[in-house]
């Protein structure tokens, strides 16, 4: 079984389960309406070996980054992270120095986004240090963003460059961990401020972040939307080969679809609020599930697919 | 480092980042009030090598307890739960097959006590599965029950019976798997009824599930409340010898503290719910710190540790 598969078969599972209130599986969060406010929660789990390697990256980065791309999917549903829940299992090797350094990174950015550490959990290991992280984030229920929202002739952009990350990943299998693209892949900062700003706009449809790359993330918002896209290549906006830019992941900007109508407004309140552009990279379509790259306006033979965890 | 003294560092911590609300670290369950109402959360991981040998435990019986385990401190700090959100990292091994029965596991508990599952994480895994269940519950802010709620003079009460999980650990390690308190052992019943029941008394000092062993949760109550404690051996509803009861951990039954004067009235009609027992144990002193097990009314020698992780 695949990754996906599995997602899908717990998804079914989900359904023969009473809801309780919440919006379940689908999105980057769960959503529980609280009133005219919303809870937002999601879980992201790291595990040593997979998501990293201990000679190749300091604890205190590990602990930055396990905390930066959970607030991250937060603002993505355009809610502000409040708190999270850290479980940790440790081999006994880990106990010292490595912990502690760990924890002084996820305090310190913890610290930087007024962020607050709610409970959790630690044990042994017998193998490797696995660490998950819970989020919760809250915001007016209307400003919640979600992946199913994008319609037909939107406006597809993303909020940053894409491509450092990808870039930097192969640095440091390369040997090179002082690269400043290493440095982005291990330093990944969550566009909370923009998630949020870009929450409280009705223009904005559907929203999400690029763990994954723009050419896995699309297809997220394609299908629960039922919609198409067209994506532009020359406008996408690569810090890297465009294929790192738009397959390697990680770069953990906001993706995003605007009423066509409403993009200029948006794309100029945002570089007002931000001093960066908003990136307009295509357009969805009618047709459902139907994926194009378009090079002069024109669909191309060249097939870009993201990152598959197995 | 130990564990209980990463704790208390990652508490320390936690103490320099703002609240946003939150009760935080410290209790069975973070509580975020909500108006009249609070959620309560909670998160455990289970480590295979660790909390479980796959050759030695039904991949179901996993599922189950994942999930019984965290039902159990929803329902120890009075509220119901209603949802949980589970991170997977899985070797490629445990792919086919092994999930399948452990989701049929956690499907079927989550289906008999009505809860939800609303988000997650799948991630490989280079060595050994790791399980984590954060779990949420809700209920009127009034009935949340608190480890540092007790008062000298309550008595120290448990829910049930304790010991058949020990033994029943202890017969899993000699190779006999299908003994009634092996049984016992991977198949935890959370009493869940009983902690909303007990939630609404407020007779009800402070609460708390038993995972340890009583032995050390009751001085998680002492340390947070301030008070002593003496527990009378001869009252402990023991399924097993004595020291298994005490130390051992894993019976998941409620310890609470209630006024003394209200005691007879709850534990009356607490017999009347559920057709079973409070068993009062001993009682809550003012010499903080100080615990003392007690046969005839009079100090032993004896002493009696819970289990310690690391």
């Amino acid at each position: 079984m695949t990754e996906f598969g599995l997602i899908d078969s717990i998804a079914r599972m989900c359904e023969t389960l009473p809801a309780n209130g919440w919006e379940g599986i689908g999105d980057d969060c769960a959503v529980l309406p609280l009133g005219d406010e919303a809870l937002v929660v999601s879980a992201d789990m790291l595990a040593e070996g997979v998501h990293f390697l201990r000679h190749a990256a300091a604890a205190r980065e590990i602990g930055r980054k396990s905390l930066a791309v959970n607030l991250s999917v937060v603002a993505a549903m355009g809610a502000r992270p409040g708190a999270t829940v850290l479980s940790l299992s440790l081999p006994q090797d880990a106990m010292d120095g490595w912990i502690e350094e760990f924890m002084a990174g996820y305090t310190e950015l913890s610290a930087e986004h007024g962020v607050a550490l709610v409970g959790g959990d630690t044990t042994a290991s017998a193998a490797g240090i696995t660490v998950n992280v819970t989020v919760f984030g809250r915001t007016p229920l209307a400003n919640i963003k979600r992946r199913s929202a994008a319609v037909a002739g939107d406006i597809v952009a993303v909020a940053g460059r894409l491509g450092a990350s990808g870039a930097g990943l192969r640095d440091i299998l390369n040997g090179e961990c002082d690269t400043p693209a290493a440095h982005a892949h291990m330093n990944p900062e969550a566009q909370i401020d923009e998630g949020i700003w870009l929450g409280g706009r009705a223009e904005v449809h559907a929203m999400m972040d690029v763990s994954d790359g723009v050419a896995s993330d699309i297809r997220h918002i394609m299908e629960r939307s039922g919609v198409g896209a067209d994506i532009e290549l020359e406008k996408v906006p690569a810090d890297a080969d465009l294929r790192t830019a738009l397959c390697a992941g990680e770069d953990y900007k906001l993706l995003l679809t605007v009423a066509a109508d409403g993009f200029a407004a948006v794309a100029a309140g945002f570089e007002t609020r931000f001093g960066r552009p908003l990136y307009p990279i295509g357009s969805t379509t009618a047709d459902a599930g139907v994926l194009r790259w378009l090079r002069d306006g024109r669909p191309t033979a060249e097939e870009f697919r993201g990152f598959v965890h197995y």
